[in-house]
């Protein structure tokens, strides 16, 4: 991928030592689309980038983690301000094309001497190489950092997308707990990166649930420079261009899934046969979001029972009677009967694998819709009780 | 409190030797009104249940603990009714004043054989002192029976009333994941009843969380029997009944929330200055609901940045610029801003209590609401992984 750098150091935010600044630089100003988080409490590098956003051009991000500048009032605006005017400085480029992103405890003010330092160094001897530095940089509670990357060729020539994304806990749609940056050297518009973004988080990001939370600072921003000199021909290389950002952007957030705070399964919800899309969407989120279903899934029991009262009580349109409930290959329930023990121990066993697919069948109509999401352990108690101390 | 028998036996559905099987018996037919479940799958007792409430009479109520008797389609229906046939003529009582009600595993067929031998021995020698036996049968995964009693001075005498109720998982509103049961003396008319027990419902048991899943089985049912002779003659009367309903069955509510599954705080969130009297109970909810936040209460951290950031996630119309935070008596934040970390330290000192009141002031209008709720400890997820097994 042409004309991308990147670079993650130890600034000083977080106490253990950990990589907490990172920076993607652009060697060309790039076409810049976002998605910001739909919380009505939004930390200050949020207000700032829905106001950066708006000129489609963005050079270099700046994103910290171990502190989240949320809720920090005036001074956290001005200090997001000052992030990207420093940043500007030593990157000696204009100070609108410098976005910020953070991540992590809410309501501390950023410790502005610790990131002025760091500023310095983590804007000098940045490298394409260095893109794992930056993707270890923007974790909090993340356990693997999450890049994905494909090269896609159309008739101009090829393009590369790389993404980068960190999240784990504070996961639903919309948007999901989460930074994720997309790098692209292809040459496309603000706008039309806009609309493929959209798109593309739709189903992906906002198709994922760890813990029902949503965030003050979530932010998908995506960045294309140009310098692979690849346009978008037609519709056939538009469609390219989606499928491998569609990819891009699923792979991150299964990623993001797998690694949920204390999360031992990857588990997909489909459900079938809804009378409508919103009702389908509303039956998979709803299981997905039962403490009940994920504790279950966690001890590998097949409480099928749970997975059918979480869809009684969504609000969309169900015919208990009417229901099919099938768990990888084992059929549960038929038309709303049990099929029994054996079906139950079939379910069992393939509980035991790391991955599993649920499919619920209202049967009622011909619209489905999917949600990822991970089981839930004593583990994401130990993360989250402690988080801050 | 006169003409209520009770009994409650092991008839062998629990595999432990717990009770599970209790009975409550009027000696006259008993005015009566209920509240059930809103999800749209329901139990087989609550089909059968909303048909028998009709007649505003009920002279005895079966209930069964370890089997839900849910998602049994033709069978549970049949099931709940010959439960209810065999109990009026083991009790000789017309049938229709029988009601059933179950709780447990949803989907295993009710183990009829058992019930049947049970029942024989569950409707003789019943007594009023053997009201702690019934309390003891309708438990599933409750630590503790759950029994909150009130007598009543009117001007024509005293009546009293006893209530009884399960639940401690798949608990939120509306209603509960549980099973309530009051007995009054009172001669009352099932309309009257009826009403003054959805006000007190509305205070109690649709005002608390354990989870936020809603169960298929869910009653509360309320039965008076007049043989007290004591009647409500002014709106003073009136008042003295509705005011000791309430304080029955928000015992009972705290009392489930107390033991709610994993449970070691009760906690009480207010939110006030709200535009409207639903963004009030919305931004409680949200709050209750959070795993977030419940998880950083069970750690004591005093994280006030989750409440704020489930606040700005409900959907209500907040401004994080005007809130105020409270903790106990510890203020976490004004107008906004964060007091610092004096303040957080007072506000941890309070959360090494068992019982925490937190006040959310939006600070935008006049209308409050309360939720009480519980943390949420590794214990939860044991508990629901291993359920079944």
């Amino acid at each position: 991928m042409k004309g991308f750098k990147f670079k993650g150091i130890h600034a000083g935010i977080k106490k253990d030592g950990k990589y907490d600044l990172g920076i993607i630089f652009s060697e060309k100003p790039a076409s810049a689309a976002a998605l910001f988080t739909r919380n009505r409490v939004v930390a200050a590098p949020v207000v700032l980038g829905r106001e950066r956003i708006q000129s489609g051009l963005c050079q270099a991000v700046v994103v910290n983690s171990g502190n989240a500048n949320c809720f920090t009032g005036e001074k956290g605006l001005e200090d997001a301000r000052t992030t990207a005017r420093l940043a500007s400085e030593y990157l000696g480029i204009p100070e609108p094309l410098v976005m910020v992103a953070s991540t992590g405890v809410i309501g501390a003010p950023l410790p502005m001497e610790v990131i002025e330092t760091g500023l310095h160094e983590v804007t000098s001897d940045m490298s394409a190489e260095k893109l794992e530095e930056f993707a270890r940089a923007i974790m909090t509670t993340d356990k693997q950092m999450k890049i994905s990357s494909k090269t896609v060729s159309v008739k101009s020539g090829q393009f590369t997308i790389t993404g980068i994304a960190k999240g784990s806990g504070m996961i639903k749609p919309d948007m999901a707990t989460m930074l994720a940056f997309v790098c692209t050297d292809l040459d496309v518009s603000a706008l039309s990166l806009k609309a493929c973004l959209k798109k593309s988080c739709d189903l992906s990001f906002n198709r994922i649930s760890v813990d029902g939370d949503t965030s003050t600072n979530d932010l998908v921003l995506a960045l294309a420079n140009g310098m692979s000199h690849v346009v978008i021909e037609d519709s056939d290389d538009s469609l390219e261009f989606q499928k491998a950002l569609d990819h891009v952007l699923l792979e991150l957030a299964t990623m993001i899934v797998r690694d949920g705070e204390g999360a031992t399964k990857l588990v997909k919800i489909t459900v079938a046969g809804a009378l409508s899309p919103e009702d389908a969407l509303t039956v998979a989120r709803t299981v997905s979001e039962s403490n009940l279903v994920k504790t279950a899934i966690y001890g590998e029991d097949p409480n099928w029972g749970r997975i059918i009262a979480a869809a009684g009580r969504s609000g969309a349109e169900v015919d208990p009677g009417r229901m099919d409930l099938v768990f990888g290959d084992a059929q549960l329930v038929r038309q709303g009967v049990w099929l029994g023990k054996d079906a139950e121990k079939k379910a069992a066993a393939i509980m035991k694998n790391p991955e599993l697919d649920i499919v619920l069948d209202l049967n009622l109509g011909s619209f489905s819709d999917s949600v990822l999401f991970c089981d839930f352990s004593e583990e994401y108690v130990r993360i989250n009780a402690d988080y801050r101390s």
